[in-house]
């Protein structure tokens, strides 16, 4: 705790006073383009692995970058979702999973969780994935098995994500994009989704979702 | 979005490669002390405001950094709570609210969530928050009424952590410590509640709550 | 049910005549101070060991003297509770639970639970009673398991007392005051919690808390 | 406060130690015959009306004398009427409204409610009773308006009784039998709805609820 309070000092002295406006000009209002959904995880940092600054990404952060499909009863991510997309216009959805993942090990291994019910019953959301692990990932063992199902899992989210109204509206209109990434900690490389491949690929070689231009489903008949 | 991409280019080339060995090591597991909850504000960045590197804060973000009281509907932050407490044993919880914080100005003025149904829901675990500011600070107006409405949510957040089962249990062993923080943008200067003065001070001027010795409350009667 | 029959007719000889006017007075309104809340056992009459008259206890009564937390989810205790401090300004709340509880045996050993699934449900709000026990008193047996159950549950329903929005702002303003009780039915004796010396001991030696002095949290920052 | 632990004092001087036997007896177990539902109301001491002693009632109290019908949501009403059946097994059930009830004039007269949200939710379980009285009572004013209300409720709330699982069992097999009771404070006369007159008449003349006798309602065709 001693350290936090130490670590403040420093951020005060050596990152506040030299960027004092940037900060200033913060306090009447934030307007970021982007909402990053990411583990809880200690060893992830959204701002340091993007290189950006305070007000540039809106934040979601739970154990094992889990959001529930849209239902009745709202949680804080349906409600920071929401806020997001309505009030502050994010242009990009991006969920953020990543290697050596502690949920998704249990996803893959649920022995030990009699022991922690709220986890048990929070990783019911993860129920795709770990369907998806169990009937097309067989030959997988060990890490390759758990980086599987943070893979599959981002998508699953992503599903997810796509059930919540306002990102299903905005979708539908070509003013919002979703991406599918793993941070590899051991690397410090990002892996996107590019969905013709349909693979996971360095995210500098991921060709970015369709560019967004609104298209009607709707066809006269 | 480019952006973000020319960012993890730049992110692997001047901040992974020095400090490769810390990223490596961290592959192996995390350990982190402290589980930093706070809003999913853009404006935020904890690890920068405490000067930490990966590896030493779990994190939960979501609009409002709130917590729901103990239910027996889990959401995200109940596991997430229950994964920080029995897996990783933190010794410190964080709640850190911020000045401007547009969920807290939503508390004082609801006007257009009606628009917003999601966040209104999830709003209704600050009608204590609420209740406090219509009943105690009647006097105060914009900016400092938003700041009062932003240090009781704090607060009140504080007590719903209480009733979660680990955090009340570990609690009784002295073996965890609770924190209420409120950043404020403009300054870069952090608050924290001094539970004697009743009061939010410079977090280098709050005294810590006691150190954690463990009491036990039962009397043979 | 005769008996109760006859006990009305005795009540109305024997007690109403000799007090009528205290009793017509009673019709146009009540005052209490006190909100009292308490198992429903029938082995505790909280009139009786309070020697209090009809008019002086306003009175909730459920298995193991439970108060959910704050929810959107309004039951009996939320609704009453608010209508005690709302309407009748109530300026003390007493939880008591006493030794012996039947309730309170269920969360130490829960089988038998099984056959009583609404039981088992009211009973996940002593999930933080359950868990403190499990930590930190493996060491106790038998009656003083249960008696320290017993206590520690009055202890965690005033935790969830407190996130009651309106007993949350009056305990802002210093109007309200939280007292934990146990009655040992055996010895007629009462126990308070005294929060200096964080034990219950008797009731005529507990410190009250702090007198009710309004202080605002709020810091101008 | 100061009064109650001096009530207690005497409590232990005047009252326990003359019954100490009782006391002591009553510390091996309860076996109450009556489950007693009444309000919170400080005006209310149903062990003194019907003059009984500890261990014989068993007691719900809540604003209103409110039992909302069997729901996949379990509240301590639901729950402390199982625990009573089914494990105290009790042989009647008293719903016990009184004249002058605060709830009940909410009912007649909401207004007042708007600043009460969970009290008008606890009240959404006296719909029936609402309806009726708008219906059937529009010539009747003030008191008599309430004291309808009051009575009417009573039957309201038995019908939600005997939709929980194990009343409708056992009432089913005869075991277990219902009464619906008025307490009158001015006067401290109780009233008991007597099924064949369809009134509710002075408690000593009410014909009691059938005796149990176990029917079937199975007929083969």
């Amino acid at each position: 705790m001693q350290k936090l309070i130490q670590g403040i000092h420093e951020f005060q002295r050596s990152i506040f006073r030299p960027q004092r406006e940037l900060f200033e000009k913060l306090a009447s209002g934030q307007s970021p383009d982007t909402l990053f959904i990411t583990c809880s995880d200690s060893r992830i940092n959204p701002n340091l692995i993007t290189q950006t600054a305070p007000g540039e990404l809106f934040i979601i952060r739970n154990a094992g970058n889990i959001i529930p499909p849209h239902s009745p009863h709202v949680g804080g991510e349906a409600a920071t979702i929401e806020y997001a997309v309505a009030v502050l216009k994010v242009k990009d959805i991006i969920i953020c999973g990543h290697t050596h993942c502690g949920a998704m090990k249990a996803v893959v291994d649920p022995k030990g969780l009699e022991e922690l019910p709220r986890v048990a019953a929070w990783l019911a959301h993860t129920e795709a994935t770990r369907q998806i692990i169990r009937e097309h990932y067989q030959h997988l063992e060990g890490h390759a098995r758990i980086t599987a199902t943070v893979q599959e899992n981002v998508l699953v989210q992503l599903e997810h994500l796509r059930t919540h109204p306002l990102v299903a509206s905005r979708l539908a209109g070509g003013t919002l994009r979703l991406h599918g990434w793993v941070y590899k900690i051991e690397t410090g490389e990002v892996f996107a989704f590019d969905p013709e491949q349909r693979q996971f690929v360095p995210v500098t070689e991921a060709r970015l979702p369709a560019p967004p231009t609104p298209v009607s489903h709707f066809q006269s008949i």
